[in-house]
Order: structure tokens, then sequence, then C-alpha cells
């Protein structure tokens, strides 16, 4: 689960990743578990009212918890970054010789010998933060996350997973028997997901297909569990 | 959601952040969503037979969920990094004076005049590869995926949920009467909640108390939406 946030772009790339992202995680939760649930209850009970109250609580607990964990996760990343970076710092000023040893090492990868790499290190004594900058993105490989990234992240998986929760559910509030309701929910959710899939590719730049099939396969697989032991239980 | 896998370490930082917030990922959902649902549950069925089969049905579908859906977005961030190395390098083959001045502009940021950057440039003319490399990571701040990375997250969410959604539910499985049951779990599970955050900070470094009251507020406000939620539409 590699995320960037990509900064400073001049070209053609693919921008959007990260809302999209968690546009992806909360729609492919969201399609699929409150399916699923309802799949195995309906396997279990014949009237649809505790179907879709148990549905109800799943999704009003589902988007809640995704959507805090989401900002959570950003939280963390957010503080994981100025953590490692406070150590970071207190390496540039304590051992600084070792530092410049790294910084020639990473122009090293890109074929520069100590001599051309000099300048850049007489430069980075000057200037500290950039120093920091340089070391925490090619050494550490980590990249400043977003301040407003947590948030919008919570928002948008909530959001995402309650929208996609009420897809599957729907049928269950309107028709009363649980066989039918299954049946309609189990088509709704599949051509959900068949959109959803496909969508989710095109935006992204692969296979729209395979996507759409991949992710048919997910809540077939997740919602086929759910109703075999729902079965075998009860 | 900033992720990284931190390459070529070579001092104590923190390593283990994937893997780490797999398991957050996964647990903190585990906890919530089967407690919330059962706790739901709870405020409309007596008998806790019900309460087992629905949630055994979300823990299977909620695992196999988030499971496969971190395998995907694994999967998605490995193809995103190749189709976006592909533009780039189509971007250095065609419009190669337009990349070298993104590679000049690259290091102004680092207080580099453009003689001094020039070496650099032709090293990079002399190895595409190389230059393809730096552009990845400094231009798009996109980090190579690690290949099994796909799959062990989807492998160590999946069982960080089962895990973790056991702990809500067992008590209904022991105890027969759905208040008494609930009662026990929402005390095993802010347990639960509690060592969690506070292990997971610790882990991460940040401050373990605060997380742990985190975490319990994030299961207590899932929880307690789900209730009312059952609690209104019965």
């Amino acid at each position: 689960m590699q995320k960037k946030t990509i900064n400073q772009k001049t070209e053609p790339h693919f921008t959007a990743s990260d809302t999209v992202r968690d546009i992806i995680i909360g729609m492919s939760d969201g399609l699929t578990v409150p399916f699923a649930l309802a799949a195995g209850l309906s396997g279990v009970v014949s009237s649809t009212t505790l179907i879709v109250i148990a549905g109800l609580s799943e999704i009003a607990a589902g988007s809640i918890s995704m959507g805090l964990g989401g900002y959570l996760a950003g939280e963390n990343d957010a503080e994981h970054y100025d953590s490692e970076r406070k150590k970071e710092y207190e390496e540039i000023k304590h051992t600084p010789e070792k530092e410049k040893k790294e910084v020639v090492d990473v122009f090293k990868k890109y074929g520069l010998n100590e001599e051309q790499v000099s300048p850049i290190i007489k430069n980075f004594e000057k200037n500290p933060e950039m120093w920091l900058d340089f070391m925490m993105r090619n050494e550490l490989s980590l990249e400043r996350p977003d301040k407003k990234r947590a948030r919008n992240s919570g928002l948008t998986i909530a959001a995402s997973y309650l929208v996609a929760g009420f897809i599957p559910l729907s049928p269950y509030i309107f028709i009363h028997n649980s066989r039918s309701a299954l049946l309609v929910s189990a088509i709704t959710t599949l051509l959900a997901l068949t959109i959803f899939g496909y969508i989710k590719a095109k935006l992204i730049g692969n296979n729209p297909w395979r996507s759409a099939l991949r992710t048919i396969l997910i809540g077939g697989i997740a919602a086929g569990a759910a109703y075999l032991i729902a079965k075998i239980i009860s």
C-alpha cells in the first residue's frame, strides 16, 4: 500500500491518486461487507427487518470505524515523519561527517564521484533544512505528508463506505422476503461492483475489464464465505 | 496515508512501518466493527445465536474483503508506479531537454546552480535507467513498491481482522443472554483497544496513552452509532 502525495508536477501524470485510493478503499468494503452480511443472514432468517437492522448497524459501524481509521493512519504518518525528521536532524547536528558520507553514497548511485558531490555538501552545510529535506526523501524514502490529508482521507473513506453500503442493503428495505431481496441485492451489487471496478481502472490507467472482474471476485468470495459460515453454524 | 518502503537504511530509524500499519488497519476494524454490530443487535434481539451468526458472517466478510482490498491496493500501487515510469521513460526519450531542465529544477531546490548540475546530467544521459530512478523519486515522489508487498499486506490485514474480530464476539458465543454478553464484550473490547492502542503507539514511537484513548474513542463512537441506529429503527 504505497502512497504518495505527488508534488511539483509539470507533466500529465495522474495526480488524484490519494483521493481515488480512499474512495476505492471505502467503496470496495462498503459494497462487499454489507452485501456479504445480508447474504449470510438471508440464509438464516426469512424476515428482512432484522437484516436491515444488522445491515444499517454494520454500515454505521463500518463507515465510522474505517473513516476514523483512515484519519488516524494519516495522523500516524505525519507523526512518524516528524519523529524520523527529528532523528535525522540530530544526526546531521551531531554526526555530520557520517551524514556527509551518506550524501556522497546517494549521489554515487546516480554516478557522481566524491569531487562532484562536494559543492552540494557545501550548500547543504549552509542550509541544514535543505539537507534534512534531501535526507528524508533520498535516504529514508519519506515524503512530507500533507497536513489536510488525514482529515480528508477519513471523510472520503467514511462517505464512500456509507454511500456504497446502501447499494446492497436497499433491496432488503423494500422487499420483505429475504430470498427475493437477496437475489435483487446480488444483481444490484454485481452491477455496482462491475461499474466500480471498471471506472476505478479507467481512472488509474489499468485494464478496466480485468479490474471489474477482480472487484466482482472479491465481493463474490467475501459474500460466499459469509453465506456459508452463517449456513453452517445455524 | 503516506506509505513508503524504507530502503538502504544505515541508522536506527523505525523500519517495520508497513507491516505494523497493516496490523493496525486490520485490528482496529476487526475490534470495532464486530463489536459495534453485536452491540447494535443486542439492543434488538435477546438471544445471542443470531448475534453470533451475524458476527461470524461479518468477520468472514470483513477479513476477506479488507484483505483482498489491501492486496489489490498494493497491486494498484505497483501498476501505477509502472505506468508512471513508462510515461517518464517516454519523456526522457522524446523531450530530453525538458527533462534536463527538470533535473536542474530539482537541484536548484538544494541550492545548486546550472553549472554544478551539468556533470550530473552528463551521467544521467549515459545512464537513462538511473535518470529514470531519479525522476521517479525526486520529480514524482514515487518509490518503487516492493513486489511481495501486495500479498503480504493482504494476508496481514485479513489475519489481523480475523483475530481481532473474535475478541468482541466470543462473549456472545459463551453467554446466552445478549445483555450480559454485551457487558462482557464491552469490557473485553475496551481492554483490547487500550492494549492495542498502547502497543501501537509504542511501536511507532508516539505517545502511548493518547493513542490508547484515541483507539477507545473510535471503538466507542462506532459502537454507539451502531447501537443507536439499531435501537431507532427497531
